[in-house]
Parts: structure tokens; C-alpha cells; sequence
């Protein structure tokens, strides 16, 4: 068996795991005909949202396929379409079992704890095995058909095209679909709660607000679909990345194949290792929830190393790669006359010194999920201290908040730092994108413990619309409660992964940059020094674009929720029997209105990855010359992870400590709920969730669009490629 | 008259204006017995503050004077104390007379507005004059010295060494008095807030409570003193690096004495243009207070355009310089065969060149003075925009806040950008630093603008505090008002001048490198290229380090305001006199222990960006050799900058905008003082004061003393240089 049909099987693998737990999911009882009321309109909402969005992105995707079909030609736009089309099915199945799980969860949890877990956890590893599955398919799939039946050698140049499309097809949909989906979310959220309860004095999850439904089918928007198609992105990406950049770095190895299969087989030995982990979500004695998660994820983890050493002696044997010091180190950049001493050490590496670098991606996964939870659980300092300061005020509640939002990057920073020296110090920048490559391997179990949480944070809802006792909803209460921890460590983790991905990009940029530096006109080396004054604005200006960014992310959800509120009042007013209790509310309306309200607005803020790069090459190129203008989007590129990893970082840890610093004073800390300190962490919460949910994840995709553009405006101006 | 002389000679004049003016000021009535009274109270808080400080700071400056000598020789010992040194004489004199022009602010508001303003603007001033001028003659002083009596050539390292370490002594107290200035006001202020008005149940500003005098203190001590040291630091280290650039690119040109001395006359000409600027701030028809400072501020700007043209002239005449390309643009560390394209503008420049650059830095200062002033201004968008926000509450207040403070970072990194383009295009990297030293030349007013600030402040709170009548106490009001921009326009003026000044000093840096590289045993140029995981990996350490800083300040204000609580009950408890009004409060005890609080919490921040580049080096080298250390610690400085800029642009701007919408509100605007609007917006404030007090403006010393230390090391590695 060869080792791309050994990863197509994987894949198909977790396509039909994903099918056989549907049917699981599917077959548990949906409740009383209250409960599947309530989860009907959640479901009729979210078809709603669904129409309408992919009929925008598929405007937007045609306009887009159009260009890729005259500048880079068929090929190119085969793989984007392969990818955006693979990424909308992995949101809208994943959604599409999300909202039928949670009225069964809530159903579930009638009986036990342990029902409630296992019926919510199944539904997120569908959503994670079909992320990793499709993306494996789709990566694997193109590598196989062009390698085989089109033949064409592993290092064609038409291979990278493909890939490098396809990457771009996913993270095109990831940013509609977060940044929509964050806002959508969270306009719901702030809308329903104004009109709701401040106008109308009716209670929050009120089945009489016609915004209520929008606000549960946002969680499956935001948290289940739009994460789906942020972590397919990832996955693709990184994958696909890493063997774009073993064939430009490469290009001439005897091993050339079997490098580049390598990230293949270890997603889908992945795969394997995630959906055994899945099986091992467990309560034990101590009813900790969280332990049964961990327990799946750490099987997960440790069962990976074997497998991945498996496979790595599988595909590479005892190979041993030398290459001359300024292949690796310098690209085509600079005339270095000498090896520098560290270029040394990246010019040599063996199969298991790549198996060495996957380690450092596992263990980096690890830390990172440490780290975040640390920072976002109860029981740590950062939330007990938010909820300490809460005691104080408003004030002191966010002035803490934003403390532990800043402090919140450091040690993932220095994680990151140690992984990429010690991983370069192993392999070069092949090490690097090796340890990425490891990293979003687990993506399939990552993926599963993220899309449980909406799942039970819906269940919650239901409960309690649906009046079902006191004791299911301390149970669905529970499970809802880890569910902030676990979609802040998927968080991290995508901006952990996307900081060594985009030093893969980076160093895919710049060996392209020599590939085609001939057809781009390009005479002399371009300078990517510090002391090159156009890297220092490249590197402004990439900064600058996170931070702008958040700032349309953060207005957007205000803007959208005014539109929320102007709807409700507009039914209420036109329809009185709907505060009587005699009619239903239009809930479909309201969430078109709030569908249409989110993707309008993120408009602008997708345009600005996708243009960004684009501007600022001519830009420079006109001041001072193509030489510079390269140098100048190359540094952008760096830029734009140097400080968006922080934005990131800060922002969703950040919101999770909020959120939970909330919960821990609900638990009855500082007074419990309905104290001044309560009413203080609820504004914590509040400033939290655009920054969680809105501004903060969105910043992955948007590294990785910036990365992609530039690669493909330099395919386009070499004059296309496939 | 030689250059340096006339240099000197501007400084004096700028010393004796402060000196008479001081005179004019304390001529003034300091009103009633009861004004003089609380009045007395705050000055004999602020003895109590700086003596603690400096005898803290002066433990810190000994051990730093002792490492210096030991390392780097007598020559840097001497220039070190002599900043330190200059720089508290500057912060020490602007708060004795600030602290003394407050009441006599509140008593000429007595009578007219133009009276009040005429009187806090003129102790503005002298705070102004004594940072520029006591600034122009520390180094002019030095030059003059070195180059005259002690018979050096003007490119002589000895010149360098003694420049670099005036500049760290001056960096070394600035950070400190910022910092621990800004944990002492915010710590104070919230402090007196949560015993004073929520336990003791007494108004704010009661003279009984102990802390409310410290809250006094507390402006003159960040707003005043900090800023002055700050501000004489920013003044030092860009006029004196920009010296030390000129010597250290050129060291064999024919103009090295008459180019190292244009920035001490350009300063010394900006100083006459600022003193003539002063005395055009006067109120209007419209008695616009705004206006009436704008009109001092452009007239320095306006007057500056032909006295820059004529020292230019005079220093230069028709100066034409004309060097290879690589000695600009490449530093040592790369071996470029052939000039890039930019490089080819970058070799030559003539005089008028230069003057060009120094009109861009005279642009950027008025663009930047603009941007804040849109962005903090009540009359404008982002303001209103947060006001309007906290009609809906705390949470939208602070959502809106957060967005606006992403966004206003936008518009100053383009200026910026586009500067460093334009004066790079003209003259290379010197044209940068030209252009920063123009920046910086109108120091003296911008600080008057600034240091303006606290007085009205002060005597707000006096005339409140006294029971002046109600039309006094609107004059005040109206006063403040426009501190609050004005304050803010400061910090984004010194933040922007640290952006440009970074590129001189990373310049400085890799010169340096390359003069050490035998003594530093380098056999090889180290590599800048962003292709190198080491300068990824020291631009992702440099941005985490205003991250860090960040959350360090936050947290420190809210333990130091615990300090300030403890104290103030225990005052209540052993003196019941105070409460029934029989017994004065023991102010400098609160005042003492508040002081104690924030120096020991700016220990650790302010030993962070001292200690990292140090840390950064050594574990590099060890791993991976001297040439990836340097090549680490190059990009941490570039990388501080990059996230630097953003984290401190966003919190000054933001907390600025916060401050105002609470304004705006209070003037009537949704609800007015006491109404649910007013109540969110107070949040808004509350998170808003570290943000542009504490945390915010501290970034820029942190950024100078991170590239200073670099520069440090290098020279002690290289075994001393002076």
C-alpha cells in the first residue's frame, strides 16, 4: 500500500466515523414536543442563516474563482473551488448535527450525567473527524490525482499551485464564516438582551423574544460552523504548506515523494489515534468533567507518538537529507559567502530527527492546552482574580480583565519560541513546518472538545425554555460550564499553529520569490534585513492589520445588534400576539435580518486580509521598485503574526477568563449571582464576548489570507502557474 | 559663534525664561487661608513623594553607576549621572512650581478665564523650557566639552559612548518616575474613591479623607514630573543618538563636526520659536481655550520653518554628501554586490535634503497633534460614538472604548510610515533621524501643552475643595476640559518620535556591531534577514515585552490601591478627630505609603526591559552562537517597537476618548451627571486611567531603555569603550 492511499483511508476513515455517530446522535430520543419545538425554530433558524450565507460567499467565491481562472488558470481554480466547496461541508454538517444534538443532549441528561456527556461529545467528534477527514481527503486526494493519473513529478510546480488554492479556498470561507459567525453570535446575544430583557422586562431564553432563537442558533453559528471552517482552513493549510514548502525547498531529492506524503500519513495516523481517543470520554469516580474530556484528548496525545514513529520509519526509513547551508537558511536573498554557524546544524537531518520535531508540535499542543486552561479555568488565579476585582466595581472587573488579557501571552509566546529554535536547531524550517504539521494532527480530537460546547450551551437553553427540572438543568449546567475552557483552548490552539505556519509561508514566499525570479523581472536579490527600512513598514503595516481588524470586528457587533433590536421592537409592535403568548414569533426574520446585519458587516474587515497585501506591493513597488515592494510585503507577512498572535492570544484568553470569573461568582462566590459583584463580572462578560467570539478568533484566518495573497499575487505576476 | 555655542546658548535662555517665569508665577496671589491651606497639604505631599523617589531611584542609580564604571569607564559613569541627574532636576522644578501655580490658578479663575488660563499655561511653560533646554545643554554641554577642552575628534568613540550613556541615565529615571508616577496617581485615585466614597460614604475631594490629597499629588506626580522625565528623556535620546548615527555612518566625512552639531542648533532655534509660542496662547472672541493653545502650538510650528532653514544654511551651507551604498543601507551584515534600487536615493544628500527631512518631522508632529485630537476630542466621532454606547450600559461603553482604542492606532502608524518612506527616500537613514530630531526640537511646547494640564486639575479640585463659587469653579472646569487632550496629544507625540527613533537606534545598533565585530570575536556579519527563525524569535520576545509591561502595570494599580485603602482605614480607626473634622489627616503618610507602593510594584516592570535584551543574548548565544544572539537581540529591538507602538498608541488614545465621553455625557448629553449613561461612562474612565496613565505612555521609555541596554552590551562585550 502506498502512503497516499494509506492517508485517502484514513481520511474516509473519519468520514464514515462521522456518519456511523450521526446515526448514533440521531437515533437518541429528541424529548417532549415542548423540547422539539423549541429545538425546531433553533434548526429552522439555522437552515435560515445557512441559505443565506452560502448564497453571499458563493457570490463572493465566484467573483473570486473568476480571477484565479484568468490569472493562474484552470488548475488554480479547481483547488480553490475543491476547498471552499469541502469547507462549507464541513461547517453545515457539523452545524446540521449540532442543532439536533442539543435537545437530545437535553433530553439525555434527564437520565444521567454521563448521558448528557457522551450524547453532547459524540456530536462534536462528528464535526471534528469530518475537519480532519475532508481536509485529509482533499489534500491527499489532490496530491494523489496529480501525481498519478495526471502524472506529473511530486516537485511540479503545478502541484504547489493546486495546494497552494486549495489552502486559499478554505481560508476564504474561514474568514466569511468566523468573522460572520462571530458576529452573528454575538449581535443576537447583545440584541436580544437589550430588546429583551431591558424593553420588554421579559426573561432571558424567553421563547416569546423573537431574537432568542437567533442567540442559540448563533452558539452553533459562531462556535460549531464557523469554528469548523477556521480549523479545516488550519488543517489544510498547515498540511498543505508543509508540502508545498518540502517541494520548493527540495526539489531535487531522491526522497521528494516520500516528504511530501509524510505529513499525510501522519494526519491520518491522527485520525486513528483521535477517534480512539474519542471512545475514552469517561466520567470516573469524581464526576469531573473535564478529566473525561482530558482523558480522551491525553489517549489521544500519547497513543500519537508511537503512530506518528510508525509511520515517519514507514515512509523515510533511515533517510538522512544534507544540503548545502544557504539553500535552507537564506533562500535567494542575500549573498551570504560562509555557512552561518546555526545554518549548520539545519543543513542535515534524519527521519527521526523530523519524528523529533513532531514530538515538539505534540508537546507544543499540550502546553498550549495547559496554558489556556490555566488562564481560563475556576480554579487558577487569573478568573479567581477577575472575580476578586469584580467585588470592586465594574472598573476594577475589566481593569483586572485586561491584565490577565495581556499576561495571558506570554508563556504561549515563549512556548512558541522554544518550539520553532528547537525544531529549526533539528531540521531547518522543514522542522518547523513538521512541528505544525503535528500540531493540527490532532486537529480531528481538538475540533471535538470545541464543538461539544455548543451543543451544551444549547441543551442549557432548552432546559430551560422548556421548564424540564431543576436537576437536568444542573446537569446540562455543568457540562456547559468546561464548554468555555474547551472552545478557549481550540482558539489558542489555532493561533499557536498559525504562528509556526506562518514562518512556513514566510519561507514559502521567499523560495518562491527565487523560483520565479526571472519572470517577475527581479535582477538583484531582494534585502529582507531589518536594516532595510521598507521591511520596518512592511512590518508596521502587517501589525497594524490585527488591530484594525478587531476594531470592525468589535463596532460590527454593535452595529449588527442595532439591527436586532429595530426588528424585534418592529414584531412585537406589529404582532401583539406574540407578547400574549397566542402566536409565534417570526423567528426565521429575525435571523435572516441578523444573517444579512453580520454578513454585510464583515464585508470590509474579509476585504482587508484579502487587499491589504495586495495595496501595499504596488504601493512600494511604485515608491521605490519591485526589489522593495517584495521586501516590503514580505516583512508585511511577519508583521501581521508578530502582533496578531498577541491580539489573538490576549482576546480569547482574555474573554474566557471573563466569561468564567462570571460563573465562578454564579458558583457563589463574592456574593453569587444577582450581587453587585455578580452584576460587575457581567460586564467583564459582556466586553469579553466580542473579544472571544468576534474580533480574537478571526485573526487566524485572516494570517493565513494575508499569507496566501501574497503568495498567489507573486504566481500572478510571474505571469500564473497551473 | 560656532554652532555648539549657540546651541548652549539656547539652553541657557530657555533655563533663565523658566527662571523668570517661575518669578512671574509665584507673584501671583495664592488666594485664601483655606486655599493656601489644602494647597500646602498637596506640596507637602509632593516633598513627601519625590523624597522617597529619589532616595529609591538613587539606590538603583548608584548600583547602575558602579556596573557602568566597572564595565565601560569613567567617561560613561560621568554622562550616565549627568542624565540621571538633569533629568530629576527637570521633573523636580516643574512640580515645585506646579504644585504651587494650582491655587494660584484657582485664584486668578476668580476673576477671568484668560487670567486662570494665562497663569496654569505659564507653569506649563516652564516645565516646557526646563525639559528642552536643560536637555540642549546636557548634550550640547558634552559635545562642547569632549570636542573643545578634551581635545577629541568628533567621531571619536569616546564621543559615542559618553552620548549613549547620557541618554541611558536619563532612560534609566524616566522609566521609573513614569511607571512608578503612574502607579502612584491611578493607585491614589482609585484608592481614595473605593474608602472614601464607598465605605466612609464622604464626597469626593473631602479634605477629610487622608487619601484625597495623595489623589492631588498623584496628577502632578504622573502628569507632571513623569512626564517631564519622559519627555527630557525622548529629547536626549533622539538629539543625542542622532549625533551618535551621524558619527558612527560618517565617520570619515569632511562635515562630521558641523552635521553632529545641526540637531543641537536646530534644537536651540525650536526653543526661541517655542518661548515666542507661549506667548501667543490667549483667548479668542470665542473664548475657545483649545484655540487659544493652538494658537501658541502653530505659531512654534510655523515660526520653526525659516529658523530651521537658517541653521541648516549656516551649519551646512551647500553641503553635498556622497557615499557607497552599502555603508547606508547594509550595515555590516550583508555582503551586497550591487546598490538596490532605494539605496541609490539613499547615498546622497545635501543640506536642503536634510532641512526637508526636518520639515516631514515638523509634518508628523502636527499630523499627530491632529489624529489625537480627533480621536479624544468631544467634538468628533470616536468620543460621541462612546458616549452614545453608554446609554446601553457598562458593557457597550467599554466594547465601544476597546474598538475605538484598536482603531486610533490606524492613522498614526500610516503618518509614520509614510515619514519614514519619504525622509529615508531624501537622505537614508540619517533623513529618519533628522527627521525625528525636528519632531522632537518643538519638545518645550508640547510639554508646556501638557504640563498645563495638571494645574487645572489641581485647582479644580482646590476651588471644589475651598467652596469657590459656582462661575469659578465652571472656569476651572472648562480649563481641564481640554488637559485631557492635550495630555493625551503628548503621549502620542512621544510614542510616535520613540517609532522613528527606534530605526535610528536598531541603526546605531548594527553600525556598532559591525565596528565591534573583531572585539566581539564575530568572524562572519550577522544576519538581519527575516529568513532567520533567530530574528523571528526576537521579534516575537521584543512584542511580548509591552504586553508583559502591560499587565504588570494594570495589576500594579490595583494592588498599590489596596496599600492606599489599608492606610486610610487605619487613619480612620486611630484618629476619630478626623471624621468629625476636629484633626487634620496625616496626608504624607498616605502620601509615604503610596509612594512605597508604587516604587516597590515598578521594580520588577521597570527592571523587565533592562534585564530581557541582557537574558535574550546570553540564551541565544549559548544555544546557538554570538552571531544568532546579536542577531536575536537586533530583532527584539525592532520588535518591542513594532507591538510597542500599538499597545501604547491604543491604550493613550483610548483611555483619552473614555475620559472625555464621561465628559461629554456630564455636560448633558444622554442623561447628564448622575443618569445610567453616566454611570457606564465612569466604568469607562475607571479602566481608561491605567490604560493612558499607568500602562500607556511608560511603553516609550520602556522601548529607548531596551535599545540603549543593547547598545550597552555590545560596548561591554567589546570590553569597554570609554
Amino acid at each position: 500500500m502506498t502512503l497516499v492511499s494509506a492517508a485517502l483511508i484514513c481520511g474516509a476513515i473519519a468520514v464514515i466515523y462521522g456518519l456511523f455517530t450521526s446515526a448514533q446522535v440521531l437515533r437518541a430520543s429528541p424529548g417532549d414536543a415542548k423540547m422539539q419545538d423549541i429545538a425546531a425554530a433553533i434548526q429552522e433558524g439555522a437552515k435560515a442563516y445557512l441559505g443565506r450565507q452560502y448564497a453571499t460567499i458563493g457570490i463572493v467565491g465566484v467573483v473570486m474563482a473568476v480571477i484565479l481562472f484568468f490569472t493562474l488558470g484552470q488548475l488554480s481554480t479547481v483547488g480553490f473551488v475543491l476547498g471552499a466547496v469541502l469547507s462549507g461541508v464541513a461547517g453545515y454538517v457539523g452545524m446540521h448535527i449540532s442543532v439536533r444534538a442539543n435537545v437530545r443532549t437535553a433530553e439525555a441528561a434527564r437520565t444521567s450525567l454521563q448521558g448528557g456527556l457522551t450524547l453532547a461529545f459524540r456530536s462534536g467528534a462528528i464535526t471534528g473527524m469530518l475537519v480532519a477527514g475532508l481536509g485529509l481527503l482533499a489534500i491527499a486526494g489532490v496530491f494523489w490525482y496529480l501525481t498519478g493519473p495526471a502524472g506529473y513529478a511530486p516537485g511540479d510546480h503545478r502541484i504547489v499551485a493546486a495546494l497552494t488554492a486549495l489552502a486559499f479556498g478554505a481560508s476564504l470561507i474561514s474568514i466569511f464564516a468566523r468573522l460572520g459567525g462571530g458576529i452573528f453570535t454575538k449581535a443576537a446575544d447583545v440584541g436580544a438582551d437589550l430588546v429583551g430583557k431591558v424593553e420588554a422586562g421579559i426573561p432571558e431564553d424567553d421563547p416569546r423574544n423573537p431574537a432568542v432563537i437567533a442567540d442559540n442558533v448563533g452558539d452553533n453559528v459562531g462556535d460549531c460552523a464557523g469554528m469548523a471552517a477556521d480549523l479545516f482552513e488550519t488543517y489544510v493549510v498547515t498540511l498543505g504548506l508543509t508540502m508545498v514548502s518540502i517541494a520548493l525547498l527540495l526539489p531535487n531529492s531522491d526522497h521528494l515523494a516520500a516528504l511530501m506524503a509524510l505529513p499525510l500519513v501522519v494526519g491520518g495516523a491522527c485520525i486513528l489515534s483521535s477517534i480512539l481517543g474519542t471512545y475514552m470520554v469517561r466520567l470516573g469516580r469524581g464526576e469531573s468533567i473535564m478529566g473525561a474530556l482530558y482523558k480522551g484528548f491525553w489517549t489521544t496525545a500519547i497513543v500519537s507518538v508511537p503512530l506518528i514513529w510508525g509511520v515517519t520509519k514507514w515512509a523515510l526509513g533511515d533517510l538522512n537529507v544534507n544540503l548545502n547551508a544557504s539553500a535552507f537558511l537564506d533562500g535567494a536573498n542575500t549573498a551570504v559567502t560562509e555557512a552561518p554557524a546555526a545554518g549548520t546544524a539545519a543543513l542535515a537531518f534524519t527521519g527521526m530527527d523530523l519524528f523529533w520535531c513532531m514530538m515538539i508540535g505534540l508537546g507544543v499542543t499540550g502546553l498550549l492546552v495547559w496554558i489556556t486552561e490555566y488562564y481560563t479555568g475556576t480554579n487558577h488565579r487569573p478568573v479567581k482574580s477577575i472575580a476578586k476585582a469584580s467585588a470592586t466595581g465594574h472598573g476594577t472587573n475589566v481593569i483586572q480583565g485586561l491584565a490577565i488579557s495581556l499576561e495571558s501571552t506570554a508563556l504561549p509566546t515563549l512556548v512558541i519560541v522554544v518550539a520553532v529554535v528547537a525544531a529549526y536547531q533539528l531540521a531547518g524550517i522543514i522542522g518547523v513546518a513538521f512541528a505544525a504539521t503535528s500540531l493540527l494532527a490532532l486537529a480531528g480530537m481538538v475540533v471535538a472538545l470545541d464543538a461539544y460546547g455548543p451543543v451544551t450551551d444549547n441543551a442549557g437553553g432548552i432546559a430551560e425554555m422548556a421548564g424540564l427540572p431543576d436537576d437536568v438543568r444542573h446537569r446540562t449546567d455543568a457540562l456547559d460550564a468546561v464548554g468555555n475552557t474547551t472552545k478557549a483552548v481550540t482558539k489558542g490552539y489555532a493561533i499557536g499553529s498559525a504562528a509556526l505556519a506562518a514562518l512556513v509561508l514566510f519561507g514559502a514566499y521567499t523560495t518562491d520569490l527565487e523560483r520565479y525570479a526571472d519572470a517577475l523581472g527581479l535582477t538583484e536579490p531582494v534585502n529582507f534585513s531589518l536594516n532595510n527600512p521598507y521591511v520596518i513598514v512592511g512590518l508596521l503595516l502587517g501589525a497594524l492589520l490585527p488591530y484594525l481588524f478587531g476594531a470592525f470586528g468589535m463596532t460590527a457587533v454593535g452595529r449588527a445588534a442595532g439591527h436586532v433590536v429595530e426588528d424585534v421592537r418592529a414584531q412585537f409592535r406589529d404582532n401583539p400576539g406574540i407578547m400574549a403568548g397566542t402566536s409565534r414569533p417570526d423567528y426565521a426574520r429575525t435571523v435572516d435580518i441578523v444573517t444579512r446585519a453580520a454578513i454585510r458587516e464583515m464585508i470590509v474587515p474579509s476585504l482587508l486580509p484579502v487587499l491589504s497585501p495586495v495595496a501595499v506591493f504596488f504601493l512600494v513597488s511604485g515608491v521605490s521598485g519591485r526589489e522593495q515592494g517584495f521586501a516590503a510585503l514580505g516583512a508585511m507577512l511577519l508583521g501581521v503574526i508578530v502582533s496578531g498572535l498577541f491580539v489573538a492570544i490576549s482576546m480569547t484568553s482574555g474573554g474566557g477568563a471573563w466569561d468564567n470569573a462570571k460563573k465562578y461568582i454564579e458558583d457563589g462566590n463574592y456574593g453569587g449571582k444577582g450581587s453587585e459583584a455578580h452584576k460587575a463580572a457581567v460586564t467583564g462578560d459582556t466586553v469579553g464576548d466580542p473579544y472571544k467570539d468576534t474580533a480574537g478568533p478571526a485573526v487566524n484566518p485572516m494570517i493565513k489570507i494575508t499569507n496566501i495573497v501574497a503568495l498567489l499575487l507573486l504566481a500572478a505576476l510571474a505571469g500564473g502557474a497551473g
